[in-house]
Parts: C-alpha cells; sequence; structure tokens
C-alpha cells in the first residue's frame, strides 16, 4: 500500500495538522509528514508534488491558512488526490483559508474539508476510506472506528439523561 | 471498475450536476445519476447509501443547495468516499450550501468542492483522478486533459495579446 | 400531555441545550433528553424520529452545530413540530449551525431559534407556548414568567439610575 | 379550529408570502391575511397582537424584510406562537432580514425559517404541523404532501435518469 | 435645554452604554437613563417613546443588541431623533445588532453608530452636536474636546517616535 | 432656518440621493446639492466641510459607496451633524459602504443610515427631525408624512385582504 | 525605462484585466499582457515569474477569480513588487478572489487592489506611480490625470446641481 | 535614497505597526514613523501628505483600523504608493479596516496588505522591494532575508518530522 503524505504550510499548522496524523498511526496506514510552504518554499513544493506519485504517494493531505495557496497549487502540479484543510486563521477564523481552498476554478479539483481539527481528522479519514477500496483490512477498521463512535454517541447520551435524573 | 453514483436533491439541480456527468461520459467513466432527496426521500436515501456499496458503487457525488444535508448524511450511512458539490442557492449564493456541506464533525468526512459548476466539474475530475489509481488509463486521460487545457491557456494568452496588438 | 424530546448531535451540546431542559423542568412540562447524532447514530435517529409521535411525543427540540443537520433531517422524518437550536460551533461562532438549519427547502419546515443560550431557552418557551393552547395552566405560567421578566427589567431600569445618582 | 394569522410588513412582502396563503388554502386551513406594520403602524400591531388570542387566532405568521422587527414584536405582545419569515432583501439578500428575526434574546421566542419563498411555505407547513396535533385530518393531509412530494422527488429522479439515457 | 434621554434594551447592555452617559455628564448635558425593553416592556417602551417628547426629550439614544428592535421600534413610535447603538453580541460580534438597527424601511430613520464602545460615546457626541446649534456653550465645549483629541493625538505621535529612537 | 447640504462623492451617487433631495423638496427645506469627492477633490471637501457652518449650512447629508470616506471625513471636519448614506456597491452590494460609514472611531460621529435609497429618504426625514425641533411647522409636515404612510399602511392591507378573497 | 507585465489567471479575466491595460496605454508605459494561469500552467507560471526581473519586467500586476493563487504564488517566485487584482467571482462576488490574495503570510507580499475593475485601474495606476519615482514624465501626467478628474467631480457637481434648479 | 514614512491612526495601532519599523530597521532602510490621524487630525494629515514628496519620503505605510479612512485619504493627497494596513479590530476583526481601504474607487490607488500583524510586516517588505530596484544592496538583503525563511521553512520540517518519530 503507497503511502499517505501530510504536508502543511508552516509548523505552526502542526497543531491542527497532527489529528491527521493520530488517525492515520491509529488505523495503520503509512505516512510522511513535512512542512512544505508554497510561499516560503516554491521549488520544494515543485519537487514534492511533482515527484509525489514516483515516491510511493497515493494521496496528499494539505493544511493552510490564511490566503492558503498550497492545497491548489499542488493541484494543479499532480494527479493524485489533494485533500485540503483549511487553518483557522488569526483575524478571520479561517473563512480566508477556507475560501482560498475550496473555490478552485473548473479542472483542478481539491477535496475541502472544514475549517481546524475536524478537517484534519476528515481529510485523514477520507484518505482511508479512498485506501480501504482496495485494502479490506482498513474497511474492517474503518466499521470499527464508526461502530465505536456510534457506541460512545449511545453511551453519551445515557450520560447526559443521568445528568437529568440526579438534578 | 465499479462506477460512479451522481446523485442530487432536486432535479433543478441537475443544471449544475450535469457538468459533472459531462466529465465522467468524457472519461469514459461507468455512473449513474438520480434524484436522491435527503428531505423528501429519507428512506431512499438510506437505501441508496447503505446499498451503494453492494451496488458496485465505487464513488458518489452529491449535489445539494441551501440546508445542504445530502452529502453529510450519505458520508455518514457508508464508508464510500462522497463528494459533495454546493449548489448555488438564490439568496445566500450557496454560502449556506458551502457551510452545510462542508463543516461535517469529525469522524464523519464530505470531500466538498466548488459552488457551482466547477466544484461540479471537479467531483467528477477528483473521483476520477482516485479511479486512476488503479486504471492507468484514466491516468492517461488525465493527462491528456490537463494538456489540454494547458495548451488552451497558451492559446488564450496568444488571443489576449493579439487583442492588444490589434487595438 | 405529551412530552417534548430534547434532543443534540453530541453531550458537549448539553453545555447549551441545558437552558431548554431548565426551562421545561420550571415550567413543570414532561420531557426527555438524549444524544441523538445524525452522522453518529443515523440508524438511531431515524428510529427517534420516525417513532416519536407513537412514544408520546408532542414537539421535537433539536440542538447541532456546525454542518448541523440533525433538526432538519429529524423534520424529514416526523410531521411533529421541529425546533433546530444552532449551537455556537469554533470557528465561524453558529453561522454554519445557523444556515444549516434555518435554510431548508420548501416542504420540510424545521423552526429555527437564535445561536447558542438564548436559541435553547426560546425553543423549550417556544414548545410550551405551543402546547399552551390546549393546556390553560401553561398559559397562567407563560403570564406569570413574562410578568417576571417584565418586572425585572423595571428593577433593573431602577439599579441603572441608581448607579448613575450615585456616580 | 382556530385560524392562521398572516402578517405581513408591506404589501411587497405579499410576492413571497402568498406562498404561505397558497399552503394554508390547500390544506383548507382558515386564515387572514394583511398588512401589519411595526414601522408604519404601530398602533395597529399592538392591537393585532395584543387582540389576535381573543380574535380566535392560533398561530401567527408574520414576514418582515431589512430591519424587521415586525415578528419579534408580535412576539413581546402575544404568547402566541409567532412564526417569522425573512424577505430577501435588496441589498443585503435578506441576510439583515434573518439575523434581525432570528437573533431574539432568551425569553421572547420567534421561530424562524428560511429567507424567501421556502420560509414562507414552511411557515404555513410548520403552522400545520402545530394544529394537526388535534386535528387528525390535517394530520392526514399532511402525510399526503408528503408522500406526493416524495412521489415527485422519484419521478424527477426517472426524468434526470432518462435525460443522460437519451443524450 | 431638553435632555437626552439614554435607554437600554437590559442592564448589561450598560457595560457599553455608559460611554454615552460619560459624554453627556463630561458635557454637562441633563440626560435620564433607563432600562426600556421593547421585548420585555414593549407597553413601557411605547409609553416611553409615545410621551417622550412632552416629557422635555430632545433626542433619545437607545442601544441594543441581537435581534436589536428598540431603536427602530422607538424612532416609529415618535418623530424625536433616535440614534441607535449596537451592542457588541456574543456569537455574532454585533453584526447582527447592526443590521438590525440600520437597515430601517424607508420612513422611519434611526440614525445608527458603531458596534459598542465607539458607537454608545459618538451617538452621546452626535446629540450634543445636534443641541449645539442652539447652544453656543456645547459648540465651545466640542470645539475643546476635538480640540484637546487633536492634541493627544500628536502627543501620542511624540511617544511612538520616542519608543523607536530609545530602541 | 438653515439648510441641509447634500453631497455626494460622484455624480453616479445622484441616483440614490435624489431620494434625499426628493424629501427636503417635498418638506419645503432650503437645500443644497453637489458632488464632493474626498478622494478626487480632497481640497474641496476641506473647503467645503470648514465653511459649511458659516455658509449657513445646518446639517449635512453624504453619500459614498465602497471605501466610502466622505462621511467620516467631513465629520472630522466639522461639529455640524453628518448624516452618511452607504450607496449601493457593484461587487459588495454596500456592506464595504456601511462599514465604511458606520465603524468611525469614538471622537468623530458619523450617523448612518441603511443602504441605498431607504438610507437616503431616511436621512433627509432625520434632518427634518432635527429641524422640526426649532421649527413646529415641520413636526406638522413630520405627523402629515407618518399619517399618509399609517393609512397607506392600511390601505395596502385592504388590496391584499381582496386579493385573497377574489382569489 | 522597464515595462509593466500584467498576466491574468484566464482570459475570461481580460474583460476586467484591460481596464489596466488602458491605463498603461494612455500613460504611454511600455508592457506586455499575457494569461499565465497558476492552475492550468504552473510551469509557465515559474518561468515567468523567476525570469520576469531579466525579462525587463519592472512590476506585475496579476489578476485571478476564486481561489486565486496566482498574485500569491508570483510573489513567492520575484522580488519583483506584485499587484494582485481580484476579479468579481460568480458565486461570491469577488469575496473569494480578494481573501485569497491580500491573506498573504508575512513575507512574502502582493500589494492588493479593489474587487473588478476599479482594482484593475488602480493596480495600473499604482504601478505608474511607483515608475513615477524615477520618470519625472510620468509624475507630469498623473498629475495631469488627478486634474482632469479633480475637473471632472466639479463639473459633475455642477450637473447635479442643474439637474435639480431645472426640476 | 529617501525614506519610507510609517504613520497610523492611533497609537494603539503601534502593536501592529511596530512589525513594519523591524523590517524596516532589520533592512537598514532610513525611515520615519507617527501619528497622523485622518479624524483627530485632519490639519495635519493633508500637511503631512502633500508635503511629504518634498520632505523626502519615497512610499508611505499607513496603519488604521474600523472605519479606515487614513490610508484612502493620504492617496488622495500625494502622488507617492500608500501602502495600506488594516488593523484587526475588536468587534469585526478587521474585516470593516480591510474593506475600508482596499475598496477605493477607480482612480485613488492604496495598495492593501493583510489585516493586522502579516500586512504590517509585508507592506514593510514590499516598500524594500519597490526601492530595491535603484538599490542592488537592498536586492541582495531581500534574497538574503527569502534564503532565511526557505532554510528555516526547511527546517521546521525536519522538526516536524523528529516530533513524530519521536512519538
Amino acid at each position: 500500500m503507497n503511502k499517505v503524505a501530510i504536508i502543511m504550510g508552516s509548523d505552526s499548522d502542526y497543531a491542527t495538522m497532527q489529528h491527521a496524523e493520530d488517525i492515520l498511526r491509529d488505523f495503520g496506514v503509512d505516512y510522511s509528514i513535512e512542512v512544505v510552504s508554497a510561499h516560503r518554499t516554491p521549488d520544494r513544493m515543485y519537487e514534492f508534488a511533482t515527484h509525489a506519485h514516483q515516491d510511493g504517494v497515493a494521496i496528499i493531505i494539505a493544511g493552510a491558512g490564511g490566503a492558503a495557496h498550497l492545497p491548489g497549487m499542488v493541484s494543479a502540479l499532480t494527479h493524485l488526490p489533494v485533500l485540503g484543510v483549511p487553518i483557522e486563521s488569526k483575524a478571520l477564523s479561517g473563512m480566508d483559508s477556507l475560501l482560498s481552498i475550496v473555490q478552485m476554478p473548473a479542472g483542478v479539483p481539491t477535496a475541502t474539508f472544514a475549517i481546524g481539527k475536524a478537517g484534519a481528522t476528515n481529510a485523514a479519514l477520507f484518505a482511508i476510506q479512498i485506501l480501504s477500496a482496495h485494502h479490506p483490512e482498513l474497511l474492517e477498521k474503518i466499521r470499527d472506528y464508526r461502530r465505536d463512535r456510534h457506541d460512545s454517541a449511545i453511551k453519551s447520551s445515557e450520560n447526559v439523561r443521568r445528568r437529568f435524573e440526579d438534578a
């Protein structure tokens, strides 16, 4: 199985992107993680994006904030699926990041997920869902993961009920 | 190769979603297309989403507008990758559709694309990029498609230049 | 008198939804409260919504945040009145929650209230106003509640005046 | 059965509010309709709101645009359920109307629906859902209405499919 | 000289509105201050607004947050100039308050100022500017106030310069 | 009675500002009207603003769109009351105009009205309300104007009722 | 004098960017114009940006819409001043374009101008202002241009005045 | 080499604008810094803007927040390039500042940068990029600065990788 590459525009984005990393590690998916800045290291971004396929990367998860160009530019440089994660920005709460990533013109798709932690988690899960088409063991793990979340929702319901019964 | 299923909340969404259909047809990818309304036919949505895998669907493209629940609800009911397309809504220009689709909670990913036609086109291209991992002939077609667009950009540049030289 | 069911997408929503619970308890209205997640427990949501009527539920109050699909999906599955409460979300302050709940398409109404605590309180009060049509004792309590708030507004006015007279 | 009162801030709002009227007429629900302007006829609004109950009104549907004060002010003057419909405004597309109606403070609930035609339709359907608790014949009609919409969604799906099969 | 009436929807608005009070006191303008809630005490609001003129009020400053109906409703009930101050709301930062106050329909003007403290300060200064047309002593004070602010701007410039010279 | 000066940033703003002019003419208030551009004729703006008082101007109505600096800059240059009208801009529908006018810092008030025609109408009415404090004949006209609008609201209500009775 | 390069992401942007061209031609500034798409021709963008300086380009004006990455990416690849013009996009009116261009992270500046035609015109004027520091003849033309606009503002004022005198 | 003038509307803006100062000092560019308030000291702003050129200023960096008129007004008063920095405002997070600065009408350009610290840093870097056209030593420093940032991005990538290898 080829690996998932997590890239991000700055190491400050790692606080968000580690949630993608956590998921990939928990599911036992091979991955790499690095800072690839569209603006500070455009050469490296070109290098990364144009060689990702031959470097054994199957899917790219790219997090970026503000005028977030990394996911879209990488999408333009590779035919691999690129999953964009809008980082929550300071002044505009990630609305700028979201629009910079999702509003790509026809022809160069970037799959976009929610602003912040939820988006990072979901990008990783989505990568696993893609890979699961040819990796039945991942499919099994997805089902377990969902079953756990299903059960924890039920359990949390009991807690909420108990809280009000105790009151 | 398994097929791509295009679904949409209403037949009025077809004006947008046909751009996804056009791409899939041009690339020779097997697909189905139907109206599956989360709000008018929730039973059918359940049926569709929970059986999609065994019905030979590999990827789902779901378009919806306003309080756009279809892509996220289908995501909750299947482990297949779901690609959401926010339809441009009347009053709020699709900002409501976009936020209703992209802001999914951690655990249930929906890959989101641009509002309107560009999003529909890109969702289909993204589906093809996913499939191309195991279908080299699709990879070839993606490269052709991109080369064509690359060349047309160059040609359009010549037109713009000519316009001003003629002026 | 049939009961009011409070549901919410996650137990973290309880910090907001308890304000609905407080009102119902203060007014002596029978109610239930549970976590019903559209995304984590869609089967349970179907079960809940399609059986609510026969389970003696008269009105449903549903709180959800982000891509908030719970209120609208429950509305699609029952003819009971559904009152939606947009939970204040982290990045977008509940604007995503609000639009995901209020912008329902024609045919499937969800009554929407303010983002956060005020919305939870008001959804409960609104449920009581509905019930009061056939429960004069509730009407009496609504009048008392409003009279108290009327009087406290007057009293707070005196405090504001005193503050400046003392200054 | 008591009637539903449709009010609106201006006769130009009628283009939107007639969709509420259409629903009530189709369902055979008794209703009244009039222009009650919070800003031009505040006395009349007081009169209307404080007497609605004894005038046999069970539910009030109030449409208003821009700085839309009518639904909230009527809510403050009666314990009857008030359903607010944000009219699509010229410059801000109804975002001002929506926020002016939905963001009511705790204590004075106004049930809010979508901007424009969908909101007007849904407010009327919601009123009928409330009334149906004590009017089984309305419940039957709601079920018919939903079944029709369910069927038309299925039929539209066939049309979409046919379009592409013919192509 | 007739007085300026400061009203606000809730005593929690006083933290903002005291900045209006401070200005009026500093300029020696007679004023009253009270909580008049459009939603909790609509009768009192009517009473206040319809009698303000004969009670010797010349100008009304009204602060309100969220679905902020107080300034506009008072405007509808009196021909006195009403100055609206949008209180910064929790979820939407006062954007709801601003739109609810400023987007009044033609015919019922409400003069609107900035969200929060600056708006409260400016509403009071604006009231004084209006009064100064017939009170030359106020005009003199306005000129002093502006001169002070002019000078403090110049002085703060020196501080900024010094900071960098010291560095 | 001193006059009201209507100024605007560009003659294309006249389509909006003529609604202010119409009101002033209808009420028989002396006024002047001219284009004073903060950006194209800053010298003239200074001249205008600093001499307005001695030129017999009592109140200034200033319309501007986009980065709308005219109302605020004139406010900084005169102690006369300045009423700002945000012109509806092309791309951002006047939201830029509104924020550029209303969000003035503490110390330099600009009274702001609704975006577009309603704002222009209301700025003129507000000017008349200010002037009416010392011109009882204007107060009388305001009462007539409001009575007319009150009556037309009632009449429009009859029309709406008739429409549905005829149906 | 080195030339100004106008680039844009698509030939459909030319309807906007020609306003930059018009200004440069009117001022007699040497310029080039071409389509350089960050997403369709990333190689060409690299080539263009990294060679612009040695190709005799002094300033780059870059127009782009939606997820507008061209101006920022070019800024990352050259030390020449890059002036970004947000093209008005269909669904979101250019708000996406504006945020994608202006919200650049510290270290890679892109000078941003207004959405649409005004922005294109101003980017060209700004380029000329930069060049005028070492080209006194351009400074003279800027002064003429401003004087013309000053005079036309005055003339338009006369027209507005005449319109109302004739009325 | 002529100097860069940093101006700002208030000394509270210095917390943001010092990041511009830091850059200019680090690059050894001569500069001045002062508070020039469009609203509190309009005379000083005129004086500053109309004399800047003859005072040896080559480029002006102007920071302002809320209804941010300073950058645009200075642009109207000088042909020097003006770089606007939107200060992050309290209620609206700088969206008001951004729109007030960037949405300038055709004819009076203001180059706009990101909201807050990033914008201040970039305005200074942009000024240096302009100056570098005639100051090769600055060009060298820009290249060093970018190389440092390039290298630090690479180093931060190693840190991110190490973090996950250690885990």
